[in-house]
């Protein structure tokens, strides 16, 4: 380590709406917390990534200059379930970075450090859009179920909860199912006049597979209210996130007692039943841990283990102190 | 009734794939057996159904002349799901027919009145590509559960068990599901290596929803050569079935104790291990017909009916047994 020139360490959260990028100090001071466009290469193409990356990075150097010393850079980034992705994005990241310890990983292992404190070992659960969990064993090899998208998998999800809502709305009418209050908001929220008007709208809307998600809310909120047909779609939401979370914990740590689970995602937020209902069915087996730590922290705190700067409990909790303290929980962006 | 002439009536069943035409005497006689392309409006168009309609029609006359008398027209056509289109097709019969009584109901109905000798009071389940229940009753109403497609419903239909078994297959590779048959015979079936191959193939093959149908036939045969995985996909599609039949016997039966079921669809041939499965579980609380007799003498029946001129039960009985003894299972085409 030069003496000369502070320490920093770069943490990058990519996801498929928005990039978070922080730069923070050996003493785990914030010194840049920028905000850009997303970087999934999926959603967007490598070309457009790239550039949000690439002009992440030139301010980063711009604003930072020659009075610091990059010791790490690690890109969590979402999309990067295929090890082919994963090495040519990680190539693209040595090239932008000459001379400096890099490395690229899902998402997932971000969500899972900044939760655990830096810790890169358990499992990662999330329940957003699409669902997904993720394992990391100890010597950081990845196990994944689920994430097999809408028409294989995605159990628990966004868009499950939303589809089986319309299927219960629809099996209601045709006398299958039990009454529902899921009939009135449904028709309500897309504006629809009865049920062969919704039944055309999810045939006729070219973008139904974004707009059933939508559905969601509407569920977890009918379900704290009361509705049973609503409390059941969660009840088997729930149970598929813990068959997700089993499965990793089979295939990774099938010899360990207790393992570390992160619930993250757009549905875990702290009061929603599902994440209740999910923390509550893991408890006996699982530490559970919320996702209140932005996952960008995660990728710092692994910037910083990159460059091996990890030096005993006491330096690393001040570290963890101080960055948790200066990191705000929206970013306020830059530009 | 002009005695000069020979009374006749035609019998159509449009279907999404062929539309099939007999004329039969009033003695029972089968005096042409047409078969053409699909005239499902839903899927061909009005243009393309009304063409092949036409050309049906034109072939008739021109074949049978003045030496007959057209005492009526039953046209049973798949896709009629809506009032809407039903009433369109009527104002066109009507106009093609010009003064012979002719009708129009879903395709379902002639199903009905095939495998019932003419009664057309009862349900018909229909598994094939899709799912659906109809049943009508002793005032001719239609009441329908199911058949909502593959976002909405469709449970235990083609599509359902293809894409239940694909479920079931990548649930295997990421360990929540046991070992399966099926992963090699679906592989195997779509010519893929692997399972990160069948994922790219179902998100990036236009038909795809055609495609997953496929799939079933493979179930069905290892459900019944023992594969546990295949036996219970089967099961959830029984129990889906009968959730249907059950449903459209509220709406229109409630009040009465034996009502008969038609089984009918690709799914439900004589020993299709679903079909076995579901007419054992229907046969203490229905009368349960399987679907053999070709759906187009439903028709014929349906169009006689249509004349009045049927004419107490020893009669009628001749008719249909010359009628059933005239028909091939497969009718040998025209043009």
């Amino acid at each position: 380590m030069n003496p000369e020139r502070i320490p920093v360490y770069v943490g990058v959260d990519g996801g498929g709406t928005k990039t978070r990028a922080v730069v923070a100090s050996g003493k785990g001071k914030v010194l840049l917390d920028l905000t850009d466009e997303g970087a999934n290469v999926n959603r967007f193409g490598w070309k457009q990534a790239t550039t949000v990356l690439s002009r992440i990075f030139e301010h980063i150097r711009g604003s930072l200059g020659d009075a610091v010393e990059f010791r790490g850079v690690f890109l969590g980034l979402s999309g990067m379930g295929r090890e082919a992705d994963r090495s040519r994005m990680a190539t693209w990241l040595e090239c932008a970075w000459p001379g400096v310890p890099t490395r690229v990983d899902h998402d997932a292992l971000v969500a899972l450090a900044a939760a655990r404190g830096g810790e890169a070992t358990g499992i990662v659960l999330i329940a957003g859009t699409g669902s997904i969990a993720f394992a990391y064993d100890e010597a950081g090899r990845a196990y994944r179920a689920g994430g097999w998208g809408y028409l294989l998998g995605d159990e628990g999800s966004g868009f499950a909860l939303g589809r089986r809502a319309l299927v219960r709305v629809v099996q209601s009418y045709d006398g299958r199912g039990a009454p529902t209050v899921l009939t009135d908001r449904v028709l309500e929220h897309f504006e629809l006049d009865g049920i062969e008007a919704l039944v055309r709208f999810v045939y006729r809307t070219p973008d139904i597979l974004q707009r059933i998600p939508e559905v969601a809310p509407l569920v977890l909120t009918l379900a704290r209210e009361g509705d049973a047909v609503a409390q059941a779609i969660v009840a088997e939401a729930v149970q598929a996130l813990i068959d997700l979370v089993d499965a990793v914990q089979k295939q990774a740590f099938f010899s360990l007692e207790r393992v570390s689970v992160v619930l993250a995602g757009g549905l875990m937020y702290l009061d929603s039943p599902l994440r209740m209902q999910v923390q509550a069915a893991l408890a006996d087996r699982y530490e559970v841990y919320p996702d209140v730590v932005p996952p960008v922290v995660g990728a710092v705190l692994l910037a910083r283990r990159l460059a091996g700067d990890e030096d005993g409990n006491e330096a690393g909790s001040a570290f963890l102190d101080t960055l948790r303290h200066d990191i705000a929980v929206e970013s306020p962006g830059y530009k």
